[in-house]
């Protein structure tokens, strides 16, 4: 399986690479590459200057996508070039990891309307103002609804990405990847403590 | 205050990102910049390949310095060049920040000698073997003696990073930080489940 991590500038830092660790250490050992939309150097809020490429043209049908939250997205909500090759990904992908923000612009390509999902609870009234179609969840660290998980705030995308292991592997091997990096693992999708 | 991030091959992905998501969210911002060896693009065990500049031939006497581990430091303890640099960078440094496997290297360096200092769990026997003057704590999220501060594995540096910002701030600055990512912070430096 291949992970297309979606990059942008001002993306969240901890986002991205929270996932990236623990996908990284899977046995099977997914193949992780990192996209912007010039394939260019693409800098975080944090300052971590990330080695990119561009957007693939198409996924294997096995791929997931992850995609970050940050800054960044408060622009690219009305970036139509980018939400529709956003879209095109997505809709070939397997599956779509949305961290914080960046379920904001997974809803604002409309694939997630009628579907639950949630977001950076800090950030709640102005993700839901994108799009009212979405039953949007206040309680909850991370959702599933079919192929689309969607977790709260930033370190909520590592006990998604456990989640996302559990389910797609075993409950074993998620649990090996949180020892192997010494991580208290909140399992319980529906404990959410920052919830609003 | 500069943060200077030690990055080499096969850095460990989290140990770095997790603090410098931190770090980065301080409402005084410290400037964080990422340095290797050559000042080339540095690639993580998980495939992160980040922009770096070359060491500082001086740091500012307020400065800190980040080391984090991964695989990479099994060869570097036996580099004596880098070990030297790393050395001088220690030892002009206001704080030191080592997560995981990076204490191996500060270890050599000797400037932990007689010194109380944790590191990674499942690379606890081999981390002891690269210096028996340190006294390794078996049980610790993390340790600080003096100006170093030591975490156990991974994603226990961003525990440390939060307690580093309470040592250096206030409790309530920690917390703000933990509460904007969504993050459980084990405050504990004493409680340790992955303790051996």
């Amino acid at each position: 399986m291949k992970c297309i991590v979606i990059l942008f500038e001002e993306y969240e830092t901890l986002d991205v690479f929270g996932p990236v660790e623990i996908l990284g250490r899977l046995p099977e050992s997914f193949e992780i590459s990192f996209h912007s939309e010039k394939g260019t150097v693409v800098r975080s809020s944090q300052g971590v200057e990330v080695l990119t490429r561009p957007f693939p043209q198409s996924l294997d049908s096995d791929s997931i996508l992850l995609l970050p939250g940050g800054m960044g997205t408060r622009t690219l909500v009305n970036n139509q070039k980018f939400l529709s090759t956003i879209k095109d990904l997505a809709q070939s992908a397997a599956y779509v990891l949305c961290v914080c923000t960046g379920s904001a612009l997974l809803a604002k390509t409309g694939l997630l309307n009628g579907r639950s999902a949630t977001t950076n609870k800090m950030a709640f009234d102005w993700v839901v103002s994108q799009n009212d179609k979405v039953s949007w969840q206040k309680q909850a660290r991370w959702v599933v609804d079919g192929k689309y998980y969607t977790s709260s705030g930033v370190s909520a995308g590592m006990d998604m990405s456990l989640g996302f292991v559990r389910d797609m592997m075993d409950q074993s091997i998620a649990e090996l990847v949180a020892n192997q990096i010494e991580y208290l693992w909140n399992q319980d999708k529906n404990q959410d403590p920052f919830g609003v």
